[in-house]
């Protein structure tokens, strides 16, 4: 029951000249359903990408960084994903099944394995159904052409309950540009599922180390924004790819049009990163945690996010009940040594909630049960110590979100 | 639905010489329950305490440092607790009832308001009904005895499903030396009901300063390695109480029957913030997080809590579901930075789950199945990297936790 989410028009997602796109039934966990993706991209193009810190990462992630290290990152050709299997946790068996993935890949499309970047998502400490695997990369590889970014969400779905995509084109220093992505699960929501991949491809020309500084950024604006349960994924992975078989080409940050692009970029990302929100296990609720005057972001981040992970305001959401003295609770342990809590404003919505490190004297109980009941919440704080701000996206907690991940693997 | 929990026996709760205790229904939240708590103490005894390093710390947890500072742990004569209000979240008037509360209990019995210690839980961000309180304060102190730590245990419940209490007595240093105490709620477990708190007293001898020493590593060894769901409350407050009515007299650390005493009072904390845990929130299942051989003690605690907290593992145990890559995923994210994960090892009981970063080569399903079903399970994890080690408690991630605070207030 995703929050204000609907499956993604077909008609509305552009394809991106220069990258090419085929899925296939590879059965690698359950029969029957779209499990592997293989995107092609033209010579001359860049990549990017941001990984999960975890230090438990999927074996595909390592060989994702080795190959995009030095000028790999100007030289990738493929991307190959599959579900249903995370290939985390797996030892050195799993870095050959990745590495083999490649190889295989790479023949097919007449490329180095090293050009290629494997991504895997699904339950962890399992090994990859190699035979499976390797048998889907013919009719992937058949499949390939530009109109098919519906059927590439729908492939690296696993426990979600939608497709996710989004898609931008515009005029930009008098070129046609488009950028368009796909994402799919979150780390923070499903680390059984165990994955959050987002995929953004564009047809300008950049240079990959500015392509690098962009996706950093963009993940900054959109997935590394978002929680659902706290949890870390195994295998989150955030690529960018810059075809240049379109228009616009752009060497610097401060060329014409750059800003520009990277403001699309940006866009696709968070809508992206939102849309993982809204389809969260179990979500009935879209909230947004909005901190504002902090003293710096990483404190505005710490209050923002210890509200976004409480379980007991996240069931509250749930029951739209205005038990609003949780969220007090969770700015006072966030970590703020020299909290002054008498200088906290508390807002539900446009709804003054706290202040003077109490009740505020307005505050009527019927106006926080008024906008608790809405399906889109935005919790704003307040703090007054300086400038900085940021804003969070989560949703609640609800039964769903234990039914699901009590009984996922079964 | 307590974990192998039962309601203590009030034969086997020793009275506490120099301890007298009275209960009163004070109607405070609701009526005809037990919901005001006073424990008058000998002249002599000393105090020490710990308490809550959340920000928005409730009124009394600031009123009871003050009384507690320099002097005043060797002069405190009561204390005095009410549930079904934390009086946090409430500002200067809040601050001023838990004076008001401590001015009203010492004209009763006789003593100065820096002499008293109050206590509040239940819900935050509400005034403390202050004429029900007072109200309650003359039965309490009229029910005053020494044999009623079976009613204290009751009168401090909130979501509590049991009361919990725990008592030894035992001869040291030739002396029969009793430690009986009780607890309610979990600061992590129900932050909404706010608060767990734990008093516990001794009829021997202790000096404020050495009390105030044990009264911190009694908590480090068992209330501070609890948790539920990781939320921090504003009220939690942890108690010691040496009354000096007894036969043993301690000066120092190394005095006969010291080393002894202070087992007893770890053993009795240990078993009431155990006692938390069997009972939290919706738990079916009592989860002891072991972690040995890291570099430092922090880096135990880091690990132990990052599995403890996730509510995906919880929701595993919860289904009884050995989808162990969850654990691994949860000792990657832990903030090891240069963890190797070749070398950790993972056990669920006895049972070898993981090694040299993947899935045991002895490793079976069932045997995961097995232990998963039991009520009582240890998980292990061996980093290898050092001698540090911690064990932390915690329960299940169940449909009731969330049917418990989606509904608490209503």
């Amino acid at each position: 029951m995703a929050v204000n989410l609907r499956v993604p028009d077909p008609a509305e997602l552009h394809p991106v000249a220069g990258v090419r796109i085929g899925t296939a039934r590879a059965g690698i966990r359950k029969p029957g359903r779209r499990d592997l993706l293989v995107v092609e991209i033209a010579a001359g193009a860049s990549a990017a990408g941001v990984f999960t810190r975890n230090r438990f990462c999927a074996a595909p992630v390592q060989v994702c960084r080795e190959h995009l290290a030095g000028e790999g990152a100007a030289a990738i050709r493929a991307l190959v994903v599959n579900t249903g299997c995370a290939n985390a946790g797996t030892g050195q068996p799993g870095l050959a099944d990745a590495r083999a993935t490649c190889r295989e890949l790479a023949a097919r499309l007449g490329c180095q394995p090293s050009q290629v970047l494997p991504f895997s998502t699904g339950v962890i400490l399992e090994p990859l159904p190699m035979d499976r695997l390797v048998a889907g990369l013919a009719p992937a590889v058949a499949d390939l052409a530009e109109a098919r970014w519906a059927d590439a969400a729908e492939a690296i779905m696993t426990t979600d309950t939608l497709p996710k995509a989004a898609s931008r084109r515009a005029t930009v220093a008098g070129a046609t540009v488009t950028v368009t992505g796909i994402a799919k699960g979150a780390g923070m929501i499903r680390p059984n599922m165990a994955t959050m991949l987002g995929f953004v491809a564009t047809d300008a020309a950049v240079p990959a180390a500015l392509l690098q500084r962009w996706v950093r950024e963009a993940a900054d604006a959109s997935f590394n924004r978002i929680t659902v349960d706290g949890d870390t994924s195994t295998n989150d992975s955030f690529v960018l790819v810059a075809s240049g078989a379109g228009g616009l080409r752009v060497a610097a940050e401060d060329d014409a049009g750059a800003a520009a692009l990277k403001a699309m970029i940006v866009e696709v990302a968070r809508e992206l990163a939102q849309a993982i929100v809204r389809d969260g296990e179990g979500a009935t609720k879209f909230i947004s945690v909005q901190v504002e005057a902090a003293a710096t972001p990483a404190e505005a981040q710490a209050v923002a996010y210890a509200i976004a992970h409480s379980p007991l305001i996240k069931t509250a959401f749930f029951a739209s009940d205005p038990n609003l003295g949780r969220i007090l609770c969770a700015i006072g342990y966030a970590g703020i040594d020299d909290l002054d809590v008498d200088r906290v404003d508390l807002f539900l919505d446009d709804v003054p909630v706290a202040t003077a490190g109490g009740r505020h004297p307005a505050y009527r109980e019927e106006q926080g049960q008024r906008v608790m009941k809405q399906s889109e919440i935005t919790v704003r704080v307040v703090l007054n110590r300086g400038s900085a701000s940021t804003t969070v996206w989560t949703c609640d907690l609800s039964h769903d979100y234990v039914s699901i991940n009590a009984d996922y693997r079964s």
